[in-house]
């Protein structure tokens, strides 16, 4: 299943998927702004309005700009293969500060608050894909980029840093969503129930969050959309399948 | 990447994630059981504990069963295909039938009390899970179960339904994240800061449904790891592609 080579050819309805979900990741960014302002009283670094810096910059850090990072083998599709690893590694690393900058302000908001740390499944869930995040960072850095590994050990690392990266995306998704009900519960407790607006916003901010990760991960498997290899690219591959015939993937 | 048609030959590391995906489900599943007898008074159908119902049915039917279901193809790897797609449906209809009960349990449940329906991000997502696990279901039983369909349509649907298999089990699971949530600020309030037992356990309970989603998800992924083609299949496979040259999916 995978693409021919002819490096021209974009495949006709992936334009179409890629502008949609450009178009549902504002919206969602978009969206938490309008909560934060509308509900929470806008943001500030210098007061009890920190808090509201740790959803807006996990939304833009780990939601948008990490689903965006997922993308790039698909919308650069034949630039070389370097300048997009680049560009895959640069926007992980925007999308970390801007993630980390989330975090001090949450830690900072509890110490000056006296409010508990790290108590939570949604704290934990976030503490695990910051670690994971981070090691899958450092792993795909020292396998792609760094000029030390083979092409074979590349070829056999590829599929699990693929599964791994969509994997830590997801489970971003799934800790904001427990975030966003978290604030929800604290701040409405049984409000809630009674439809308020507020409730409503962050309600559909919640499904278009999950229709987000859905379109990304949507683009990221379809076979046919995957990047085609580059001539350059087709030979070693040539070369490796030749030397390591009767050691199939399959076999494993 | 498809596997080679050996019918004997079954992936060395297979059996070992299976048994590991089992061995997550069962935990969770007792884990959950175990969470509502120690702190929530146990479970009943006529009584303030008809509640408890909705949590276990749904952890059995719409993750562990439904994550089974699932991975049907994976495990009968050489039994006919008929059959194995039988499987594949009868599974979803239990998973479908016991998601039901719980269903019905948090709804009567919300009418005796008085409390309000379908307020929440958990509600919303979990209906939304609903309706599209009976559509997935409908499509797929007259797609791939009733004669009608051509191979041609078939093909051309399977990646579909993979696709969307996989997403309404991933939100399955995220629901149920969310109303572990819910069920966890609810009860414990403030106390859920003071690291409660009941907190803890609910927290790694919540892990361990995300790490279960990711074994099933990665025994699904691996290339080399789906079903092989049976000689039946094969031959109506080529008889397709030559039909179809010039149509291959990458075009569209």
């Amino acid at each position: 299943m995978e693409g021919p080579a002819s490096p021209a050819r974009i495949p006709r309805a992936l334009p179409y998927y890629v502008a949609f979900s450009q178009l549902l990741g504002l919206i969602v960014v978009a969206m938490t702004g309008a909560w934060l302002g509308m509900y929470r009283g806008g943001i500030a670094w210098e007061s009890a309005l920190q808090f509201n810096v740790h959803p807006l910059c996990m939304i833009i850090g780990l939601v948008f700009l990490q689903g965006d990072a997922l993308l790039v083998y698909r919308v650069f599709r034949n630039e070389a293969k370097r300048t997009t690893k680049v560009l895959h590694g640069l926007l992980h690393v925007f999308a970390f500060v801007i993630a980390l900058v989330g975090l001090v302000a949450v830690f900072e908001h509890h110490r000056k608050k006296g409010y508990a740390d790290l108590y939570s499944l949604h704290s934990w869930c976030g503490i695990l894909v910051f670690a994971l995040f981070f090691a899958q960072w450092l792993v795909g850095f020292s396998f792609f980029l760094f000029p030390g590994a083979s092409f074979s050990l590349r070829s056999r690392y590829r599929p699990q840093h693929v599964f791994f990266g969509a994997a830590i995306f997801l489970l971003s998704v799934a800790t904001a969503l427990l975030g966003l009900k978290e604030a929800l519960l604290f701040e409405l407790g049984t409000k809630y129930s009674m439809f308020e607006p507020e409730g409503v916003l962050a309600n559909v901010l919640g499904l278009l969050l999950a229709t987000f990760a859905t379109v990304i991960l949507y683009i990221l498997t379809r076979a046919d959309w995957k990047r085609p290899l580059q001539a350059e690219e087709q030979a070693l591959s040539m070369d490796f399948k030749t030397l390591t015939e009767g050691d199939s993937p399959s076999s494993q």
